[in-house]
């Protein structure tokens, strides 16, 4: 990484850190799990990148890394509660700790801060779009939840899932700065393409790799996603091609012992593994052709980079 | 109430209706909770009343008007998980039909909205008022948790709670106006503190009632504050005293047969009630004091004739 963008990332830690301060112990805890945790800060760094990539006000790759940042957090708080996770990012879920109370109210905590920013920043297109982000990624959340409890099954569905948990999101990070930077609108469209398709193939990959991992690589079994009865990209194809075995195991929520190795055989032996692994090709070379239009240098090297790496990972 | 008042409440509805609309049927459906439930709609009806106080564009007291009560309604969607609430404003609490996943983005997805009409307001004063308000109200949450967690009863950390859960938020819906309308310091400050004053009167005969009134006034059992652990004003000062017994009631939640009329029974007997009576008056009078600084009015008329209702509460 470049040396303008590791210094932008040191920067960003510390004014996380002065961000998430609050005179209440339990809510300055989360803060303080939230620093410890880390974790790789990619939307950041996407802003960083974007952000230099058009020469860029230091302060604007700012302000777009902080709030991105802090509607994730917000988001993964409220999504530890609700998915009754284990463990987020290795460290041990808030909410266990501390109650429901403080996991959700932290979390809309970090939303309240993310409005200060806004208020800061004082940028009318950015607040707005932040505002659309936050509405798609809740959206986006209660889908997932609705897609399961309603059987609505369909792969559209699913595309707006993974938009909301995790895409949407990427193409701010990596538009935000454009829109502050009063960028022309064919200039956030590349930007925001850019986002939306490494972010399709990033969430793709995460989801084909629950089913068809292992689980050293995944760090905790395979399958956690069936077992939720969350329908992925591969197990939808089966779906929607009528598939009365896949969609048992779907709605018993792989509760069977030999579930989750059954559903990895079919999606193997029935060539959904392949059409995944050609969804993820297909949003790889969006994303190219998005970085293409860009202005060329290292930033956009780097964005490049994160690309490739999303292909080594389909090997 | 005044016509224009009732015409600005009218457009209320109609401009709410309209923000809370999802093309996801599960969020949807809370919106469309949140508009048959209705409730007093006294934070739009203090932002319209302040508004028109000031002979400020209609438009400004709709956006303090939807943002306050979007907020509002935000932490009450949170507040039903946190405080596992059977009812809230008579509606069946959101979470038990639809589950936490639901009601936790769903209020994510309130505050969203917020987000975009302070774009559309795009007036850097009013969003950092509302960030601030909406940090406070989260720390008055958790606080609120804190000191029942940590025993670490106290008449300061109590007023924190209170300003957070309802005073800051109200203080909000009187001084927004003010803010949008770039009215000068002392104004804002005049408004801020009738609301702040108020609020904190409204909601000491809240907490007052919740153990000294009865099931009837109520809709529902008296105590309910003492069973989930909360330190109100009269007990707080059976606590600040030592009164080992108060302390023991406090610590178990009440849950022996006899504890809560034996709890009314100590402040009553210790004078605890008149005390919580004269905090209420003090409030009263500082949000009189205020009012006399407004300019005169029917508006602010209207604004006295709530205050007289808490006076005639105490009763």
């Amino acid at each position: 990484m470049m040396d303008a963008i590791r210094d932008d990332l040191e920067q960003f830690e510390a004014n996380l850190r002065t961000v998430v301060k609050s005179d209440v112990p339990f809510i300055e805890a989360i803060g303080d799990d939230l620093l410890a945790a880390g974790g790789k800060r990619l939307r950041p760094t996407l802003a960083f990148l974007a952000n230099h990539a058009l020469g860029g006000v230091t302060q604007h790759g700012m302000t777009v890394a902080l709030s991105v940042e802090l509607l994730h957090s917000a988001s993964l708080l409220h999504d530890d509660l609700i998915d009754d996770a284990d463990t987020r990012r290795g460290a041990e879920a808030a909410f266990r700790r501390y109650g429901n109370v403080v996991s959700v109210m932290s979390g809309d905590f970090l939303l309240a801060r993310v409005l200060g920013l806004l208020a800061d920043a004082n940028h009318a297109d950015f607040t707005r779009r932040m505002s659309e982000t936050a509405a798609k990624v809740c959206e986006g959340e209660v889908r997932q939840f609705q897609m399961a409890a309603l059987e609505t099954w369909s792969m559209d569905e699913y595309y707006r899932v993974i938009d909301g948990k995790t895409a949407d999101l990427l193409a701010t990070a990596v538009a935000g700065p454009a829109i502050l930077n009063h960028e022309n609108r064919d200039v956030v469209n590349t930007f925001e393409r850019f986002g939306l398709a490494y972010g399709r193939a990033f969430q793709l990959q995460d989801d084909r790799l629950d089913l068809m991992g292992t689980a050293e690589e995944l760090g905790k079994p395979v399958g956690g996603d069936l077992r939720e009865g969350k329908a992925t990209h591969s197990v939808l194809q089966l779906i929607e091609r009528g598939h009365e075995e896949a969609i048992g195991i779907l709605r018993r929520h792989a509760s069977e012992a030999s579930d989750v190795e059954r559903m990895r055989q079919l999606v193997q032996d029935e060539g959904a593994d392949d059409l995944t692994v050609e969804a993820i090709t297909q949003e790889i070379a969006a994303a190219q052709e998005a970085l293409a239009g860009m202005p060329e240098g290292p930033e956009v090297d780097a964005l490049g980079a994160l690309v490739d790496r999303e292909l080594q990972r389909l090997r």
